[in-house]
């Protein structure tokens, strides 16, 4: 049970947009060199983004990436999921249809109690991440960090 | 993010198993004919739960599978642990300490709070599942479905 690795890339990329001044945007060649990672793929990851309607792109020299709305209001299972889609880990087969010990249809109108509580447990992740937005995650930075993101971002440093 | 397949394999083999007799064993020939899966492949993925403790396997023409300790003492996330590692979902690369947004090592001697985050999330799913007994699922099924599940895996209705 994996997540992309690209999950790290776009959680820190929103996290570094999130300290951008009001309006500004970095574009993805400014991000790769900031992690250090490859631009064509952080490319399509931050467009995954976009479509998610987590990030807004802009083009032209001062354009790139920016948020599509207020940190406070981007959940980090937001992110997650747009870059691994809304799948659940546990894929039910219903099993339990099928072989010797087949159960009749009308005994599997509900969902099968194992499904349920793998549902639970995936329930209770996407919780927790609900729970968290970028605007948490800032909070719990030192006060200086964005300063000093916007500076190393610009290559003013 | 997905779980093998082979999960939903083990939650049901393994919740059979906690309805049988005190004692009684089932082979991985019978298991498999119960739910038409390739028998090969489930007697590796059996062989896991052995390994962890929650099924105990034994030899000869009554032998095969049976669980380790009380349905009460195995739960949901220990099956699943058995066949999938006991991995997180999240790797954290410490992406932070690389590219020229690199933080100094002094300041990384704390997790990054984003993957302090995914780890919460995770600790979630694992408690949701550690919460779940064999002998819960058992008491949501039928009264009647363990002589039931006993007869179509012998092979005698």
């Amino acid at each position: 049970m994996k997540l992309p690795v690209s999950t790290e890339w776009v959680l820190h990329c929103a996290t570094t947009l999130a300290q951008l001044e009001p309006g500004a945007s970095a574009s993805a060649a400014q991000l790769a060199l900031h992690y250090d990672l490859p631009a064509a793929y952080l490319t399509k990851q931050l467009k995954e983004l976009v479509k998610a309607g987590l990030l807004a792109a802009s083009t032209g020299p001062r354009g790139g990436f920016r948020l599509a709305r207020p940190a406070a209001e981007i959940t980090l299972l937001q992110i997650v999921e747009a870059v691994d889609g809304r799948s659940t880990p546990y894929e039910c087969r219903e099993i339990r249809q099928q072989g010797r010990g087949a159960l009749p249809p009308e005994e599997c109108e509900r969902i099968c109690v194992l499904a349920e509580k793998m549902a639970d447990a995936h329930r209770a992740w996407r919780a927790s991440l609900a729970d968290v937005t970028l605007a948490d995650i800032l909070a719990e930075l030192p006060e200086w960090a964005p300063a000093r993101t916007r500076q190393r971002l610009s290559g003013t440093t």
